[in-house]
Parts: structure tokens; C-alpha cells; sequence
């Protein structure tokens, strides 16, 4: 079977990442990737004989308003423009900065009949299917158009969607504890201070325009460190009925994109998890799944109340794998359409390891 | 009528403060302060020619241990022995390092027939009461021992028992966002990091005991600031009664010792509060009240959450001055005792000035 | 003797405290400030009924572009405007965010015959002289524009001319460790980096323009802290002349705005100072003195190098201070004009107490 | 030819680098890792079947006092004793905390006539010779007990070395920037101060054992970041000669183990190393290289500043790797041994891409 051509516009942060999770799909072929300037991401790559995840060639094309001499400066070669890029992609992963995404998609993906992916940063107008891997894969089947949740809505949905499969949940109220800045991000710090948003928090928000039967509200705090939001959920079933420790604690643990872990194996906090992924060797130091601390969990009356972790950098990486296998027609239901994700990123191995008392 | 007479044992971060609030009543009088070394806080107080707050004199008394040359060679002054101050006061005030405060009512106030009021560091055991101005006044009344609530759960109780004499509270879920330092610590930092600790808080759990009609738990995660720690409460009203934003606004509005803001005004987070009261000219840049953030209000179903901002250094100061009333029986009723200290500490003075939409 | 009239335009960190610096001295009115929007600092200030340092009530002029309603908003009372300010004063302090002070000379200051003296983030060709209090305030003699050094220089040039007027300095290397924002700040931020400029760093090059024989170069770094820069100096005698350790000690320890202070006695770092000025009850908590740390002092061949704090909220307000009084002719010395400054801003009291071994 | 057995006390964030170190040199077989705890380092490698870098398998030894029991209960394989482990090697690197080498070779290395290499913690008496690859290397060969520098003396003699063997060196003054933990680290953090060491700094003092010949002085002020300390450094050529910024380049530019930077390219700090570290999929995002940023060099009369980027958690993997080498008299030169390291760790290959203009 051919495989499914994609590309990537923009290779930042989330755009390396996309290209390291489209190398490893053994059903996806990664054809380039798209940027506007020499950053040092593409200098990296060009150390490495643009050779990315998976020992897969990333050829470069350069989008609209790039400058060739800078490249060539830098001794970065260059494949072809975004327009070749775009005519030879069945889909592409779009993770230009915010609101770029909107004029590529009028400029090229729909004149060129291709389909897209878009992230976070984008207005939800922009897509047919605002998706979440695991709580709506099947509206995203067959859809020319999908906007992906950001990264905080990516890892909670996964933890609201696993608990309302299993019980049903009606409301949830959150906090997030937000990270501030990427690791290497200089220009959007903070420096001792905890910077309040209004509420309620768009996560909120955005997670009930993905479960509508839902109610959600929460207030988010940003904090002045790199490694990976911490998001407190306090979620409510329906009917009144009450969820107790072990049943919240019993769902986590079946879900592959969950990591379950306790501050007495060492798991102290974001920066833990961080260090964890380093030490696993993962390109990049990244990790797939959130964190999801069992000493948190604590019932509050009928209610359940848990701590979770959100690894910015990489979250969102697989529910975008899932999007292209949905939007593409690659598996058509939602336990096929993750199980393959999965299987390709190395997702869900640890389970088997994981003894509990 | 005579002035109350107080001492103050420990002349740290806390300890400087509840001297400077009894050095403000009209109706007390500080007798002296305690301490075991010259810190940087006593080499301040001696370069003013140990005046403190309101042009009082502070008489500085060497606890056991104190080593008498080392305040020599700073020319600090010493005006007695730890037993002296003891025997000078109605009441001391014991802030203390954890620990220490148990071992001085065993050695000195127990023998000595002194009455004392201990910090929330001590153990629930060292006092016949576990005390707040605000929630439990009146069951402090005439008690030889009382404990203060810790910084987090003085700030919290204020708005919980706020909301319950208003509406009635049966449930409370809470996120504390903690300042990890005070302004000036070196010994206990965190660097880039999120820390969590194992659920519940113990600041919900002293709040059950306060408040034991309450159910409370929550989950606290440290952050590497220093200037104010943020909650974030959901409160759940008996009787499944709903709880709209207005009522919890009206309530919060007339509270003394809370200060509602907005983000509008210019208060983005905790430094914006740690900045206001430097800009009030406040002595050492310090506020009595906690922030309460309008913006963040916000309801979730018939629930209402909200997120304060609480100043660690010194809110504890207001209530600790109240549990000096209740024990002298100054003032028998919490409307009473609490009015007093908010005159002399110039509380609530500001709701004068404020207009609200 | 009649008094020297001063406005203050713009009411930042920095105006706050020249306001205040004003309102202390005893041969100046402070005849009002000046401000363009509603800010959490002007709000304070009428929390306070207007009055700020020394009891003085602070008059507040709008600049152009303000809109009046938003201060009637506030019930911020509004005395008149930028342009009445200016005719009713001698000579303005202009604070004002970077550019603006060159505008206000051409549309005010010149035009009305008003002096000014304007803070660092001016271009130097606002001014006829680049002014510091000690190193050369005889330049500032008489003149009608006058440009202060920014703080880090400020500070770093009151230990550079202490030498050079003891010893003779030809060369010196700095290193600057910069605070990268300001308690209360939220735009200027970094998280968990060090940021590195371009050498030179300005401050050198500043130094030499104030100090033309003196040879200096450096580099600065950010970092992601608000309590006051720290520069490390290294400083090369005139004529190969060796500089002991003693020799430059005892010329630091007479300078009355410089501070020397020990790791032993508990400064152990930028934040010490910081909390130490908190608990000298100082205004805002700021310090006018510079920190030099003794134990930080080292002989490197025949130079010197040391360390010093900045507070850099407050170090320039002294040497703005002088520069009135220099533009003003108050007084013609360089030695009058200083020992003014500091009798009414209570600077060099501590010199008195200091006991050195 | 026989491989060199090499056995690593300590897998903590020096130890798992050694490791690492050790398993990519085709002339040495990792015999085994030891440690005393299940910790987070070794359940990551857990679940990778403990297989580490270079596709290599970790056998792991229990140190004395290890509770096998808990290393069973994380299902993490045990091979044996660190008796067991130190009679299969012909080398042990040891980087056990500070204190434990020594005990280490008292009890078991001597004994059983193992040599070791010590890490920085270690006293300077536990060894023959105090090593660094390029600047004495011959020192070291043949001798039994070898300790290396610190990480921030190990990157900081690259380029003292650098410059006195092409130009001659009598002096440095350095102001070390130290990150103050590491990522992942919660026991050792500061928060929002800057905090300053009794000068001078012991980085200094150790350079002048390893370079005798040079007089080195500094100061060492700590930050609240994890990702790489700065220095800035000040050297003096012998006979008064002067250093261009030219020669200065021209040196570093050659020297393998040094990374010129600028920051045009994007190198704003600290952070953009371990970002692009990470994005080069270096394993576990390290560097071994230090960053020179070519935009610091600046000519201070005939001397000649500069700073660099220190990656603690890597940067003396080679050295110590080096020094392997010339305990056991693989090669007999510091070209030699250095160049060994080099090729199997990868380093220099960018030097052939780098183009200056």
C-alpha cells in the first residue's frame, strides 16, 4: 500500500516534532519540511546532514518571503519552494505561527486540493473539525480541515474523555498552573511572579466545543518555568453518582497516552518528568504521554480531584498523528486510528512494565 | 485602662511583623522581642537605634543559647534574658522555629503562668485552641494557648467563612500555587521546577478543623516565586443551593481584610500586590489583606470558583492580633475583637475608596 | 532662602522615587508629577490621599494624549496639565519612558525656559552634559540639560572614581550580571536562562564618556532575577602601580554611598540587601547605597577586583538629586553639592555605626 | 588488541554520561554500572531492558548497603556486588557522591589493585595527579588514581590552555555565572536572588594546580537557572604582550572541544546550547563542547575577555574519558589520547562545517 505523503510547514518547537513523529510511522512518508528562515533548529539539522528521527532525510522547502542567500549562507540546502512541496503532499501538517496557517490554507491547500492539519495557535474557523484523537476521531474521518486542541486541552481531554467513557462525567473545573516559556524561549519570560488570566481559561472553553455534553470552567496561572504545565481537575460524574479514588486510579492506568506515576518513585514534580524522558534516551528529551500523579487523586465529596502533567513540547504530537490516519482514511475508527499512532511512536510500552501494589 | 503587655519570641520573618502590629495598637504594649542571633533583621533594627514601627523602641532579650558577644561586637543592645522578657508580659507571642515554641511553654510560659499564642509551625497540640480571627473568635475567648491558622489557610479561611455566614459552604476543592521563599531566603529555593506534594493540603485539612461543618482537600503544587501564594477555591453551597457570581462578589466586597482587584487595574498576578503595597508606602512593603481577583470569579454549575492571592510575610499579622484579644478577653465577640485590631493596623480602610461597577 | 521648584514627568519606578527624593530635601518643593494613564502607582498614591515621602502632597499633571476621564475613574484628582506643571518650576525631572524626554525638551523645556535633567534611556545628545554626582558634577555646574548615567553605571562609576581618586585608575574590565526586571514587572521577563549581549556592554562605553582617561570594556548577562544587579570589576592603577586589597578597602569603606557589607553578616546575596532595606523600614523599601561585598575583594596580579550590588530602582536618585543641585548652582562643588544630597536623603548614617576589624 | 574494562561507581547525572562515555569508545567495554538506590535514572533505563547508549547493555552492581529487596520490587535486574564489579575492571570511574571515593579506594580499589578516576567532589589527596586532558595530560599516564577538574574548571582551562600554548598566558580574573541545579534537581535551588561565594572562587585555585604557571583569580556568583553556567574571562599574556581579539579567535577556533558561537546566529544564552543540543538529538540532549560566544571577545588594553558556556551535566565526560587513556597508557601524548576521545565521541565533526567569514 502506498504510503501517505506529508509535509510540515514550519519547523519550530512543534514542527520538528511533527517531522520526528511522521518519520516513525511505518505507513506515512515524510516528503519536507517548510521554513521561512535559518534558525537554529534548521542549523542542527544541517549538522546532521538533514537527517531527522528515524535516519529519514528532511528536505526542505522554503516558504513565501524566505531568503535563499541566508540558507545558502548557512550552507543549508534548499529542495524547492512550499508550492512543490504542497503539490507533492496528500496532507499537511501546518504549525506556521498563528494565523498563518489561515492564509496557507487559502493560498495553497485549497486551491491545490490538499488537506490539512492545523495547530492551536489557529481560529477554529479555520477547520471542518476542531479533534482530539481519543474523544472525537471519528468526526474527523474523511475531513479535508482539522484543527488540533493546544497542548494544556490535549492532555486534560485525554483524562476527562478516559473518566467519561468509563463513569460519565457532567462538569469539570480546572486550574491551570501553566509553564511560561519553552526551554531556549528568551522573548515571552517571566521572572519571579505568578501572572493571573481571566477566567475562564479558553482550555475550558475548548474542551467543551470537543465534549459538548460537558461542563467546564478554570483559571489559569502562569508560572515562570519551562518544563511542562501541572493542570488540577476537579471532575464531577453525572447523576450524581459518586467516583471514588479506585475508579479514577483504575481508568488512568488502562490508557496508553496516560502516565501514572507517584512522588515516591521520585516524580517530584514537572522537572522530573522532564529529566525522565532525558534519561530514556528519547530524541530530544521529549515524552509523549502527560504525567499523571496517583498521590494527587484525592474525592471531594461525589467528585474526583487529580493532579496531571502536560509536556508542551511533544503533547500534541500523536493526537496530530491520529488526525492525519483520520482525515486520511487510514483507520477509521477511533481504537484503530490511536493503536496504530501508538504503535509507531513507542506509545503505551511502559504499561506493561508498570507493577501496582 | 492598663495596656496589654507583649512580647514577641523569634524576631524572623514573621516575628518582625507581629512586633511592628502590637507596636501599632493603642491598647497594648510591646515589651520586647526574642531572638537568638544577630541577624540581618536586628542589624537593621539596631542601625534605627532598635525603633521600630510607630516610634516604639524594641528591647531586645537573649534566648537560651544566645550567645551575648556576638550582639557586642555588632553593638546591638540587649536588655535581658529570655526569662525576663517572660516575666514582664501578659502574653507572649511565639514565633518561634517549629518546635521550639512547645519547648518554651513547657520551660517558661507553663511555669511562669504566661499566656502565649503560637505560629502555624507548631504542632495543633502545643494550644487548647487552633484558632482564626474571623472563623472561630469567640472559642478562643479567655484560652491560656492558641495557634494561629498557617499563612495559606488564614488568607483561604477568610473568604470560605466569608461565603458560609453569607450563603452556607459544605464542600470546598482547592489548587494553592505556592511561593516556594520569602523575598530574601537562599536556603530553601526551587529552580525551574514545579514541585507537588501528596494529596490532600494540610491547609484543607486545618481548615476541617476550623470550619468542621466544611469538607475540605486539595492539592498543592510549589512554584519558584517569592512575592504571595495564589488558590484557587471551588466552594460548594448546602443544600445544593447555587452560588452566582454576584453573591460571592457582594460578599468578598464587604470583607475588611479581603482586597478585591482586577486585572483591568493593573493587577496581573502576585508581584503586582507585593508592588502596590511598596507604592502604599507600607512599612517593609507589606499588606494585611489578601487580593481576591474579580476577573477570576467565575461559576461552575451550581458552584463558585475564585482565585486569592495571599502575602505570606504578613497575613497572618491581623489574626494573630485578634487571638491576643480573645485570650485577654479584650473584646469577648469577633465583630468586636476584629474591628480593634482592623483600627489600630488601618484595615479596610481603602473599602472607603473603592467604587465598584 | 526661597525653595527650587521641581516637577516630575512621568510617575514609573523611577519618577516614584525621584518624587520621593525630592519631597525630602529641604531646599526643594516638589511642585507636582506628572503621568499619562491611571497605573496600580498613581492609584496608591491616592489610596494615600495624594501624599507621598515627608507628608508632602504630591500634585498630579496630565502630559498630553492623557485621557482625564479614566483618572476621574479612579477619583485620581487632577491638578492641571504638563504644560502648567512646567511653567511653575524651575527645573524638571523627566522620567519618561525613552524618547519622550527629547520631545518634551523641544515642545516645553526649550520653549519655556526650563531646566531639565533627564534619566539613562535618553540619547546622550539630549543633554550638554552626561552627568554623575561624584565623578564629575562641576560639568553639571550652571548648565540647563543635564543627563544622568543609568544605574548600573551609576553605581559601578561611584567605585571606579572612589579608586581613581585615591589611587589613579587607567583600565577596568567589568562583568555585569544583570537583574533582567523589576519586582511588579510581567513584559520583560526570562525564564530559566542566561542571556548574553554583544560586548562591549553600553556601561563601559558610558563609563568612558563620564570618565574619558579611564579604559573600560565588559560584558553583561542576563538573568532572571529583580533584586539588583551584581558587576564584578577588575581595575588596572595608573602607572603599573599595585593596588592592595587594603588600599582599595579603605577607600570603599569612606565613600558614604557605598555600603560594604560581609557574607558573614548575612548578605549573601542581591535579595539580602533587598530584605535589609525592607527591614530599615526604608520608603518602597529601597536602599540609595550601593552594596560592596569585603570577602568578594582579591588581588589579581596588581589589580583589584570586587563586587558590587545594584538597587536599581533607586541608586540613581541621589546623583539626580546632585544634578539639580549642580544645574541649579545650589551648590558649586562637587563636595557641597553631594554632602547636601546626602544629609536630606539620610545617606551615609550607617557609616557612623560601621565597626570594621 | 583487548578492550580496556571500565566499571562506573555512581549513576547519577555524571555517572550515566560517564557510561554513556564509556560504551561509545571502541576500545573499552562497559563492564558494569553501580549505585545504591532504584532511582529515576535506573528505572528509565528499566524500560529500555537496560540497554543503554551505543545499543550497549548496563549490567548493574549493588553498592554496600543497597536493599536489593527494593530494586526487585521495580523488577530492575541485579548482576552483583560492587566487590564483584571492581574485580572484572581494569578501571573504575568513580562518581560517587563527595567523600565516597575515597572510602571507595581505601576499601576496594587499592586492595584489589584497581585504578580510578575521581570526579571534582573528591578531594584532590585521593589522587596521584589532578587531571585535564589538553592541559597535562602526560601527567597522567601511567599513574594509578586520577582526578578530574570540576565541570565549570574543565571547560574554563580548554580555553586558558588554548590561548597559553599559541600565545603564552600569566593571568586570568574570572567571574563564574553559575547555574545553581540541574534540571530535574529540587534539593538545591535558589529562588529569584543572586548569590555571591567568598572570593576568590576555588575554580581559580584549581586552575592554578593544573596550570602552575598561570596566576588566576574570581569571583562566583550563583543564578537561579539550570542550563549552563557562564564565565567570563579576563587572561594576560606573558611580557606584556598584547592578545588581538584576532589571535584570541584564531585559537579557539581550532580547538576541537571548543563551539564558537554567535548571536546572530541565534545563540542568545545558556539555553540556546541545550536547546540546540536537544535538537541535534544529541542522547539526552548533552553537549560535550562549551560554547565561545565570538561576539563577547573584546581587547581590554593588551588583555583579553571573552565568555563561555559551560553544559554541567556533560562537559568533562571527555576529559575523564581522557583520562582513561592515559592512566592506562592506551596512548602516550595528549594529542593522541585527546584525539581518541574525540573520534568516538563525535567531537569536531562541526568544526568541518563551520565557515567564518
Amino acid at each position: 500500500m502506498r504510503k501517505i505523503r506529508v509535509g510540515v510547514a514550519g519547523y519550530g518547537t512543534i514542527g520538528q516534532r511533527l517531522a520526528d513523529g511522521v518519520a516513525m510511522q511505518g505507513d506515512m512518508e515524510l516528503v519536507g519540511i517548510a521554513d521561512l528562515a535559518p534558525t537554529l533548529a534548521l542549523q542542527a539539522l544541517r549538522e546532521n546532514d538533514m537527517i531527522g528521527a528515524n535516519g529519514v532525510k528532511y528536505n526542505l522547502y522554503l516558504v513565501d518571503g524566505a531568503d535563499r542567500s541566508a540558507f545558502d549562507a548557512c550552507d543549508i540546502p534548499v529542495a524547492g519552494s512550499f508550492e512543490d512541496l504542497c503539490k507533492s503532499v496528500d496532507i499537511m501538517l501546518d504549525s506556521a505561527p498563528g494565523g498563518v496557517g489561515a492564509s496557507n490554507k487559502a493560498k495553497y491547500y485549497e486551491p491545490l486540493g490538499v488537506k490539512a492539519i492545523f495547530q492551536g495557535g489557529e481560529k477554529n474557523s479555520v477547520a471542518d473539525v476542531f479533534f482530539h484523537g481519543y474523544a472525537n476521531y471519528e468526526k474527523g474521518v474523511g475531513q479535508n480541515y482539522l484543527k488540533l486542541t493546544s497542548c494544556n486541552t490535549t492532555g486534560l481531554i485525554r483524562t476527562v474523555d478516559c473518566l467519561d467513557r468509563e463513569i460519565g462525567i457532567e462538569k469539570v473545573a480546572i486550574t491551570i498552573i501553566r509553564r511560561v516559556a519553552d526551554p531556549g524561549d528568551y522573548h515571552r519570560g517571566l521572572t519571579n511572579a505568578l501572572m493571573i488570566d481571566k477566567a475562564p481559561s479558553h482550555q475550558a472553553v475548548d474542551l467543551m466545543t470537543i465534549m459538548p455534553h460537558v461542563e467546564a470552567t478554570g483559571i489559569l496561572v502562569h508560572t515562570p518555568v519551562t518544563h511542562g504545565h501541572i493542570i488540577t481537575v476537579l471532575a464531577t460524574a453525572k447523576d450524581g453518582k459518586k467516583i471514588t479514588r479506585e475508579m479514577a486510579l483504575n481508568a488512568f492506568r488502562k490508557h496508553p497516552r496516560i502516565r501514572t506515576v507517584t512522588i515516591d518513585e521520585g516524580f517530584k514534580g514537572n522537572a522530573s518528568l522532564f529529566k525522565y524522558a532525558r534519561d530514556l534516551g528519547n530524541r530530544r528529551g521529549d515524552m509523549y504521554e502527560i504525567g499523571l500523579w496517583e498521590d494527587s487523586i484525592v474525592e471531594s465529596g461525589n467528585d474526583i480531584m487529580y493532579a496531571i502533567n502536560i509536556p508542551q513540547e511533544s503533547v500534541t504530537i500523536p493526537e496530530t498523528i491520529d488526525a492525519i490516519r483520520a482525515s486520511m482514511k487510514m483507520q477509521l475508527t477511533r481504537e484503530e486510528g490511536t493503536a496504530e499512532t501508538n504503535k509507531y511512536l513507542g506509545i503505551g510500552k511502559f504499561k506493561a512494565l508498570q507493577k501496582f501494589n
